[in-house]
């Protein structure tokens, strides 16, 4: 066999540097649009972890004591560094994930929005300064970086997501520790370099590539502070739950089952287009995509289908070298049986299928994991493909009588990442946002995902732990504080004992 | 025997009246100045904590639709009863606490901080709102109370801890349980008292008197979102880890090893006298009491084991209704034994006594859980008195050589929740608060615990969770947040499908 | 005659005590009421503004000196103090400004809203705290209070905008001039009794009666570092032109023309309820009451005026002994005859009078300046009583075309204090508050005053100066700020000298 | 003669475009270091001022609603081109200002700080929103651009400060005109090609040059908004003064008298080295500058005096192309002549020279405006030197005997922008930063300037104004607010009139 020969091997990125893996356990890379391996990628051992870790252990106090200001130059230059190779990095992102190029350089423009947020590391980071408390005392916060933390990152968006999880970490003086996942290895080690050409101290930024092995050892190292996840709710929750025990802070995305409610007095025509993009869009395989939509109104249902159905007609999936299509492959095999597998269990629960993608036809001899936009109508909240996140072009309508249904639907559902709602009606966008259970409300926004300055997070089982992620918080999350009372005795001070508990006199 | 006569039975508080316990279990509650027991209390079974937890849930919608503004009008008048009442409430707390008058005074002055802070709830719990973030969006935060969420507090502080916990979780529209300490349940009544009469509806302050079943119900009853505890260490981490193994948000602050470093420069009679009361107050029986001293050289040890040695001998011991005594005994005569206990394992393993408080004269008929002061001398740390917290007034005295060997020992305890340092030196405490790993300092002030509207929590071992006890944080911990995007279409709209992602000109 | 017998005189209140005026100059307040004279108000001299400022001068350094903490509970205080004599100040307020008893409980509610501000004045006034800037350096920034400064109040709310004014002003830690209406002095002296009650230091609330040459002295004494003004336009920008020109930082807030657009979707039955309120409530006599309607179309205006007219008619005017009146008097004879005179000359100018309330029927006997609700149609921008802020309730309708057309309008004005909207789209209330040249917007609010935790101020001439009045901002306008940069040498510290200019590393 | 031949004749920079001067009138641009003119200047008249301010106006509202996402990648453009281009702008302003290499290096770095603050402009312009405020209303503001805005820079820094105005002023959407100093305006011409170049759209940045002619009309003409100014205290007074009688904003901030206070326990041979470069830097060309030091007590000052003396000893000046000079050139050789005019009144008022700069030696030839670093020791308040602001390198020794009497002299003195302390003692410097009236405070930092991050300003006559200047205040400073009500009617809505004045459950 000769595959050792097409398929290029990949390293982690420890302590600065590009290295083997040794533990001699390999996960393919598949370039999801021709379905060929593109690469292996090594599966690293505990030991590899805990060398990672020390590693990263032994550069943060170094780092730790840079300025806020020079720490902030460097990630200015990293982001000037990503700008000027933004059309090599889209071509890492389309091959390994096998989203479309526009796509792949729409998440790449959200991701610096992660990454300007930490130029104002000094700003974000601010403390609380109080003077004359009582008793002579000035009380103030002041905020330190955790030490090292790790971030563990889905396969759907290979650049956006670890910069929103890693930027302000590294802004803040942590040492950082990324794993990718295994599906998309090649977009973080390529940031890799841009970090260590961008005057990252080696350490600061390390990339481990591996599978629950790897996992573990993060969650479990009492080294670790915190713990960034993005992925699915059973592995959120297991995180969560596997890293709150070892005491560590945690913040754990997990999926969205998001609906766009459609009223009677929305313009069916545009609110059809804005669902095309939003539901089918990275054929369907991001945590805020629609997962279907919820029609008010039988005569609303019958014709938004009826337009949904005209439309869908005309998508074209495809490989990202086609700069024509609307979307690609999803990322494995197993994905694609996955998706196939819901559809018919949906139609076999007694779903109507409106369109049919189950066969598209891409090519003769394309062995890529396509799937065509398949709708299905009529769905219940009994039937499993209500219940499951589907991380593939199959989406549904579920008919209701009025928005209260729809709300009430909707907030019983376990999910409650991103919901949207197109309507005139202020005041049923009012009572919409007002009532619903849900972390992230559109009104009349395709996909309601906020601006990156603002905090993202989902409610019930779509998010675990008090923090949440891209955003302000960052800076919280990554940080602790020391809250200092500072009083200085001058000579005719005088100081009796105190038995009593302080008051805010305290201490004279 | 006619003890029956004597000891009255106290209740739950459910669903705004106290209601008798019906699981036949109780718990003696003592006078500690006297050893008597006053009352008993019961222990709520599962099956009452789920009933408190079905009355908040069924109180929780109304009082969350309730405008912040009018929230606050019953936080204001709950206030003004405290004040109008804080004779009586001294009273109740010095005869279940044993601590004195003037120091249950303080305790209820810091209580009131926190429930100042949350009148300003309005303030506290603004989002953020950005105006047309791209494509005519607006995009803004809203913040939501959690639902039911519970505290469980500890006996030191039986007023000033549940306000701290529960003050803003009201304000901000929660139904909150709280199981205070069943050593001093009778404080936690009496203030719900209060709130009924303020004019909080029913069911949306519940205490709830309890062991480790009502504590296990709340852990694990799903609804319950967020617990907010305070305790020792051991039960802190348990806490943490049990809750967020329920998914729920949990903080929990543990107890601390408080140091007060005295430097060479320091005005030892001044040093001496902050000491006393900061290590001895009531009975060292606070988290963030001084543990011991760690004086910075053989000369400033000497000269400051001799000031205090002589000025420990003026402290009187005794019950809180003699208004000379400096402060009382401590809450139960296990905890009595458990201090006498580790006082004899000290000198076992090597310290010296300096003062031995361990057979106070009182009185000759007093059975209070009486204990003098004790100072060991000479602790070294591998001896079990310098590893664990004594919540008792047996304070020690470290010797070392530095600013840098104090540094590094306190930084090597598990503990982190407060230090101080003395000294006139800005350098000295500079360096000290910069490199101390302790999450709240004092500089030359004895007893660094923050004011009300700054944060409190330690690091390492003392704190489990992101989030903070006391000030602004509580008004974060206990709320969510939704974020929306915002777009009315207009008819001149286009809207035609956006199958990448969405960058800040989303939308349009 | 024997006037002197029945009149009561008033006094200043000046360093915590009443006490009679020595200009021998006075004016009349009047009960508007009955129209007599019920008080008179000694009108200061210079020299006494001067023993005013120079006593609260000298009282401010120890106020400064109390910790924010201290003096929040003299606030508290009197915000109690104001709640249990709420029926007496109600009393006071009705009596000399004619308001009903509602509207004046409704205005001492607004006005505690910005006491419960103040309460948190230690949370308001945080600075911020950098830890190692650079070169071992931690910045932060520490909040001061100014020194005296000085307020300004109107008739039309002798309560709310004093306490708006002057709560935070005092809470941070400044002494306060307040110089009141003439017209309304009463109010502001009972204040001052419940101030002296709550324990605030002599010398720190200062109510000085007076007119111009008061006013003039607080403008140019160098004592005084900042001035709130609240009353009409011409003296508004008076007042900010000439403070500034003494250097004064200075908040002047002027007048309104505030119009409710009524757009065709709306209900016009809630709309018109909404109009009567916001547009004759309190005699029109509010800087944000509703000057005039717009409705957009033919339709809608006839519709509305139609409506208008009928529900005016069951208006009733008359004095607030009367518990069923919906207005009383306007403040004066001569405030009367003015809105009679903009009346007639709109007439004149060629103003269709919808209702005439020029001779409303109160009683046979009563001398009060009552006017009854008067409404004029087909107003147009070129008549004065379009262009002019007018203080009674004579209302206008103005008709136009479109949205556009009414947003055109409102943005010519010069004014640009508040402003509503009336509709159900969500389209036509984002194009509204995002193309409106106007401070406060309502969306189907009558009278959009932000709630006391927000700020409040107009755009364009009804607001000179950066600041606002109510909200946080009060907490940053009466502060001012000192920025620290600390270090401390370590004895092996470098210091070289550095001629150039030092960056974010600078002094190491 | 042919002055014209060697003479670069400069131009303005409006509506995207570099264009000639048609006043006719000019004024010479100096190399400070060869003496030699090197440009001339256009001085615009009230014509050209007036068609950049319609320019800009018409540029405005489409900047005013691109998003503060896209503006923000502009700024950051513009950052990098700035980055890119350092060398040469470094060329351009030590050419025209005569400072340094280095010097000039390390304004760019500070202004760069401007910028990166700019960068987050959408973080920075977030208003506040708060949910549900009562009657179901939201309550939330909206921060807007204000328009056209002028900054008015001073010769001393030709790019930070110009950055620091400017910077924010551009993000959040104004439209910008800066008048810089005539004796420094190609700087600001430089940037105006990167501003370009990085995509800002032509008139939101332009360049007016020109003297009191072009000032006036700016602070005259009524579509500016704001007026950003930094220069001498007399002409910030003049500024602030007309421009706020002309309604408009305005933050001014002017001369520093900034005293260095050395107390006995400092280090004198670090603080000596801490005088010379924060005394001498940039000629003494710096608002910033120490003026001279205060040494506590007669054996200090004699100590510090001798060390002083020997160090300038040492000290070189001359032109920025040799890289061993320590400081060059003043800006004109008026400024020169009024120095030297400043020592010899200070010597005939009593001050004793120590160090004689007034006829510094550089080279036979040179015709730059030199003076060599000049010391007067026993200088008194009483003398002119200590009175005024000097704008070279002649600097004072002030000799007091405490403390307290340094603070008491430095509080007296009309200006109150910098000062420092050089101690060991934290409550020696807790007493200064509490009592000394001065906008920034060093602690043992030579020249406390705050970082980019924090806010700049000083007290007293050094600053008019509620606004400062470089900081998170722009954001402020050069925004407008609205605050909106929001409430959505549903059709089981009652509104009923509401006649008496709104409390916080207003509209319902």
């Amino acid at each position: 066999m000769t595959v050792d020969q097409k398929v290029r091997e990949l390293q982690h990125f420890i302590n600065g540097s590009l290295v083997d893996g040794t533990s001699g356990r390999y996960s393919d890379v598949y370039n999801p649009s021709t379905g060929e391996v593109i690469a292996r990628v090594p599966l690293a051992s505990r030991e590899e972890v805990i060398t990672a870790i020390e590693n990263a252990k032994a550069a943060f106090p170094a780092w730790k004591k840079v300025s806020a200001g020079k720490r902030a130059e460097v990630v200015q230059r990293f982001r000037q560094l990503v700008s000027e190779n933004i059309e090599e990095l889209i071509e890492v992102i389309c091959e390994e994930s096998g989203k479309t190029k526009e796509d792949a350089k729409g998440e790449i423009t959200r991701g610096l929005e992660s990454v300007d947020l930490a130029i104002n590391v000094a700003h974000m980071t601010k403390g609380e300064y109080s003077v004359n408390v009582g008793g002579g005392i000035n009380a103030y916060s002041a905020k330190y970086p955790l030490g090292v933390v790790a971030a563990i990152s889905p396969f759907n968006f290979p650049v956006m997501v670890p910069l929103a999880q890693t930027s302000m970490a590294v802004a803040v003086g942590n040492a950082v520790i990324l794993k990718p996942s295994e599906k998309v290895p090649i977009s973080a080690l390529y940031m890799s370099n841009l970090w260590k050409e961008a005057g990252l101290p080696d350490g600061i930024w390390t990339v481990i590539n591996g599978d629950k092995e790897a996992v573990d050892e993060l969650l479990e190292n009492n080294t670790i502070e915190a713990i960034s996840f993005v992925g699915s709710t059973p592995v959120a929750e297991h995180i969560y739950q596997k890293g709150t025990s070892y005491n560590k802070r945690v913040a754990a995305l997990g999926g969205g089952k998001n609906f766009m409610v459609v009223m009677p007095d929305a313009d069916l025509e545009k609110t059809a287009n804005a669902f095309l993009g939003a539901a089918y869009g990275a054929a369907s395989q991001r945590c805020m995509a629609i997962s279907g939509a919820i029609p008010v109104g039988k005569e609303t249902a019958d014709k938004f289908v009826a337009i949904l159905k005209e439309k869908i007609a005309n998508l074209k999936v495809g490989p990202y070298t086609d700069e024509t299509v609307d979307f690609g492959p999803v990322i494995t095999q197993q994905s694609k049986d996955a998706v196939l597998a819901a559809i018919n269990k949906g139609i076999e629960e007694g779903a109507q299928i409106v369109v049919d993608g189950r066969n598209p036809k891409i090519s003769e001899t394309s062995k890529g994991f396509y799937l065509g936009p398949t709708l299905l109508d009529e769905v219940t909240p009994s039937m499993e493909i209500y219940e499951k996140e589907v991380f593939g072009p199959a989406r549904i309508i579920v008919r209701v009588e009025s928005l209260q249904e729809a709300i009430d639907l909707i907030n019983d559902h376990e999910l409650g990442n991103g919901v949207t709602i197109f309507t005139n009606s202020g005041a049923a966008a009012r009572k919409f946002q007002e009532e619903i259970e849900v972390g992230m409300v559109g009104v009349n926004v395709p996909i309601p995902i906020p601006v990156g300055y603002h905090n993202f997070g989902g409610l019930k089982r779509s998010k675990f732990g008090e923090g949440y992620m891209f955003g302000p918080d960052q800076a919280r999350f990554f940080t602790k504080v020391k809250t200092i009372s500072e009083r200085w005795l001058e000579e005719d001070d005088e100081t009796a004992s105190t038995f009593s508990f302080p008051s805010n006199e305290s201490g004279k």
